[in-house]
C-alpha cells in the first residue's frame, strides 16, 4: 500500500528538537533532518548530502546552518546551500536539500511529507488540551514494529481491553457494553459505555478507591486520518456514588516509519488548575499505562506484523466482525484519500 | 521445489502436547497449533486466528477450547469457532480454524498437511520399538538450518561417518566396506558391512570394551518418505570374540519447517526386558551421540545449505557419486510424489 | 555493476596464507580457499566441494592435499581430484576446483578472478617500497560494509581531510590547496600541495615537533584499476625550517567481497636503512592512523553505503563538484574496462 502523503504527520515531540543539535527520523520511508533554528523555529530537510549521500545528522549545526560530515558542504534551514568551502566555491543548482513544511503547536512538530504547495494549515489538528500553557503534559514514543494502520485498529477497537489488557487496564464488562460507532467526513468514532463496571484494581489504586469499586466507564475514540488517534475516558459513579468523577484525556499519534513499522506518539494531559494532586495523577496514570502499551499491545501488533509478513491486511480475507466496524470504516477513509492523491495529477509527490 | 503434502509427518513428540499448555511448531511453512483435548487426544490447527491474524499459541486453553488472545474468540478442537463474545454472539462461517489429521502413535505425534480426506491411516509408518509398553525409549529435537533433503541425504550415506566423524562414531574401516543400496517401492535401503573394523574409543567405551577392539559392524539405513529414517547398527564380535552382540535401533525423522530449515526428530530404544542394564545404556549412547550429531553433523548440514542459498541442489550440478546412490534415489522418490500431486486436480492442498 | 573479473586483486597478506592451515575469503562473490603448498606457493581453488558443496577450508591440509571434511575427497593444488577414497576410486571427469592464477610479491597474495588464460603477469602492479628485504613493512586489514568504488572514491578525494579527519590528520588548511588531477592511461593521479599548514597535533606529536608547528605538506594518490591505491604524503619544512622532511609512502588496496563489502589491505614502510628510529616511527604511525581510518571513514563509508542500499551511486545521480574529479575519472576507467570484458566473447569469465 502506498501512504498518503498530503497531510500532517507527527515528526516529533517538541522537545526532540534542539538548536544545537541535529536528529533524524525515518518518515513514510525518508530520511528525515529535524532541528531547529536560530530563532526556535522547526526545521525539517531531506537528511542525505547530495553530494555523495553522507547522512547530514552526523554534521555539525551552528546557528541553523548544517554543516556535511564528510565535505564541509553547508546547508541553511531552507535546504539551500549556502557554502561550498571547495575551491571556487561555486554552488551547483542542485545541491540543495528537499524542505519539508512544518509546524510546530501545543509540543507537536508536525511534517508534510507530500507536495509542499498543497500542506493546508486548516488542516492541522488542535488539540487544546495539550496547550502548555494551561496543561501539564506527559509525552511518550514508543517504535512498533507493525504497520501504522495495525497499530489505529487496535485503538479503534475498544473490546480488546478485556482480553489482551485483562492483567491491566481491562474487566470483564467491555464485551457486554454495545460498541458504537459514526463517521463525519473523514472523522470516525467509536465508543464504549460501560455500566456498573468493576474497575480494574490498577485503575481503583490510581484513583484511590477500594478495590472492586464499580463505576460507570466511558471510552469515546476518535480517528483522523492519516493516523490521529484522540481518546476521552470519563470514569464516573454509578448510582449512590455520585461523587466520583474523572475525565481523561489523550492523544495517540501514528506515523508510519516504513510499510511495516510505526512511529507511536501518544501524551496525557490535565489542566493546571488541577495543581499537585493533578500532577501526581499524571504522573501515576502514565507509569501505570507503562505495561498495557509496551507488554501487551506491542507484542501483539508485532506477531500480527509477522505473520502478516508483506502481504496486505485486506487481501488476506480476515474474517471481520461488527467491532471491526470503526477500523474499517477508517482504513475505507484512508483508501479513499491514497486513491484521491494516486488520480489527481497535480499532487505530485516529492 | 514445493513440499509433498500429502503424506504424514512428525509434528512434535508426544511430551511436548499438553491439554494445559498451547504450543506453536511451523511445518510446511505453515504456522500450526499444538495441544490436547480434555480427553489427551492431540490437536492441530492453525495458529492463526481468522479475524486479524493474531497468534493464538498465546492464548488460553480450557478444557480443549483455545481463546485467541487479542478479541477472545474461542475455537474448538475441531478448528469451529465455539464462542464469540462479542455483540449478538454470531459466528460467521468462515470463523474457523484449519484442522489438521493427526496422530498419535509409540509417542510421535503425526501431522497430514495435506488434503484432510486423503489423511491415509495406512501409510502411517509404525516403529513398535518405540512402543513404549515394552521399551525404553529417549527422544530428542535439534532444529537445522538445513532443507530437509539434505539431511536426508546426510543419513542415507554412511561414508561421510569416516571423516565428518572420524573424531567419533566413523573409523577408518568405514569407506572399505561395500555399500549397498536397494529400493522396493517408495523405500530405500542403504547398508554397510563393516569387517574387523577398529571401533572407535567412543564406543568402545559405551561397550565396555577395551580400547581398539575389533569387531564387525552393520548399518543398516531404512528411509521412507516423506523423511523418516530407520536406523539398524548391529555390533558383532570377530572370529573368536562371539559373545560380542548388540543391536541397536533408531529413528530420525526430518519434517520441514521452511524451504531452508528442519525439524530433526531422533530416538533410541531397547526392549524393557534389558532392565537397569539397558537403561544405563540408552543414556550413555544418547548423550555420547550428542556430540556427533549436534557438532558434526549439524554445522556441516548448515555450512551446506549456506553456500547453496535458495539455490536448488540438484540444479547446481553436484558431481555426484556411487556413494550418493541411496540418496538419489531417495530424492527420486520425493520428486516423482510431488509431481503426481502437482498433477492430480483433486488432490487440493489447504 | 558487475565487477571486472580480468584484473589482479588481492586476496591476501602474505602471512595469512599457510601450508598447514586452510582459510576462505569470499573475493568478487566467490568463495576462495587460500593455503600454501609444500613448497610454499600460495594456491587459490574454489572453497566449495563439486560433490556436495561442503566448505574446503574445515576440511584438512596435509602436503598441499586438500581433504573435504565431509567425505573425504581430495584435491591437489592444481584443484584437481588427487583421491577418491569411496569404492573403486574412480574420480568423475567434474570433480576438480576451480583454481585461480596466484602471485605473491611483496608480502602480497594477487589473485586473478576471471579467465586464467589472460592472467597478464606484465600487469601486477609492482610496489618496490613493500618488498621487506629493504624495507620495514606494517601491514593491516580491514573489512568495510561499503561498496570497493565508494571506497576508492574517498582515498582519491582528498578534500575529505578537513571535515571527516577534522579530529586527527585534517586541518583548516586542506580546501585551500588546489587539487590537482590528471589521467596516464589507466592511471588517475590526485594531489594537494599544501603551504604553511599548522599541522594536526598528531602529526606533530608523531613528527617529534612541538605542537602548532606550520609545515609544507604534499599528498599525492595514484589510483590504478581496479582498486589499488598508493599514497605517497612529503611533509617538508617552510622558509627558516629546512631540516624537517619526511617522506611516507603506503599502499590502500581495495579487493571487491560483494557488491556492498569491501576487503581493505593497507600498509605502510620505511626503509631498513632507517634503523630503529624508522622502526619506532612506523609503529606510531600505523597505530596513529588507526583512528581515522577505523573510527572516521569506516563508519561514513558504511552510512553512505546504508543510505545507497543496493541502488548504483550514479544512478541516484550526485550533484559532484570539481574534488571529485579523480573519483569520476578512477569509475570512468572502471566503466569502459567492465565494458571492453563484457563486449569481447573470448574473455569469458569462471
Amino acid at each position: 500500500m502506498p501512504f498518503l502523503h498530503n497531510a500532517w504527520y507527527v515528526a516529533a515531540w517538541a522537545d526532540e528538537l534542539s538548536s544545537s543539535t541535529l536528529f533524524t527520523r525515518t518518515i513514510l520511508g525518508e530520511q528525515v533532518l529535524l532541528y531547529r533554528d536560530p530563532e526556535g523555529m522547526p526545521v525539517a530537510l531531506s537528511n542525505i548530502c547530495p553530494h555523495r549521500f553522507a547522512p547530514l545528522h552526523k554534521g555539525r549545526l551552528d546557528k541553523g546552518i548544517v554543516e556535511c560530515p564528510y565535505h564541509g558542504l553547508a546547508f541553511n534551514s531552507n535546504g539551500q546551500c549556502a557554502r561550498n568551502p571547495h575551491g571556487n566555491g561555486h554552488i551547483p543548482p542542485n545541491m540543495k536539500l528537499r524542505q519539508y513544511p512544518v509546524r510546530e503547536q501545543f509540543g507537536i512538530v508536525w511534517i508534510w511529507p507530500g507536495d509542499a504547495a498543497l500542506a493546508d494549515e486548516t488542516a492541522l489538528l488542535t488539540h487544546d488540551f495539550l496547550d502548555p500553557a494551561h496543561n501539564m503534559v506527559t509525552m511518550r514514543y514508543l517504535r512498533m514494529k507493525a504497520n501504522y494502520q495495525l497499530t489505529i485498529d487496535n485503538a479503534l477497537d475498544l473490546s480488546h481491553l478485556q482480553y489482551l489488557h485483562a492483567g491491566s487496564i481491562g474487566s470483564d464488562s467491555i464485551v457486554r457494553s454495545e460498541p458504537a460507532f459514526r463517521q463525519e467526513g473523514n472523522t470516525v468514532w467509536s465508543t464504549r459505555q460501560i455500566h456498573s463496571e468493576k474497575l480494574p484494581n490498577d485503575i481503583c489504586k490510581l484513583l484511590g478507591l477500594p478495590n472492586e469499586t464499580h463505576a460507570n466507564r466511558r471510552l469515546e475514540v476518535r480517528c483522523d486520518p492519516p493516523g490521529l488517534i484522540t481518546l476521552r475516558v470519563e470514569v464516573n459513579g454509578i448510582e449512590g456514588a455520585p461523587t466520583l468523577s474523572y475525565t481523561t484525556r489523550s492523544v495517540h499519534l501514528r506515523t508510519p516509519e516504513t510499510e511495516s513499522t510505526t512511529h507511536y506518539f501518544y501524551a496525557f494531559s490535565y489542566p493546571m488548575e488541577m495543581g499537585k494532586k493533578g500532577a501526581d495523577f499524571l504522573k501515576n496514570l502514565t507509569d501505570m499505562l507503562t505495561y498495557p502499551f509496551e507488554k501487551e499491545d506491542l507484542p501483539m501488533l508485532e506477531m500480527q506484523q509477522q505473520i502478516i509478513g508483506n502481504k496486505d491486511f485486506m487481501s488476506m480475507q480476515p474474517t471481520l466482525l461488527p467491532i471491526d466496524g470503526a477500523a474499517i470504516r477508517a482504513r475505507r477513509v484512508m483508501d479513499q484519500l491514497i486513491a484521491d492523491e494516486r488520480d489527481t495529477p497535480h499532487l505530485k509527490q516529492a
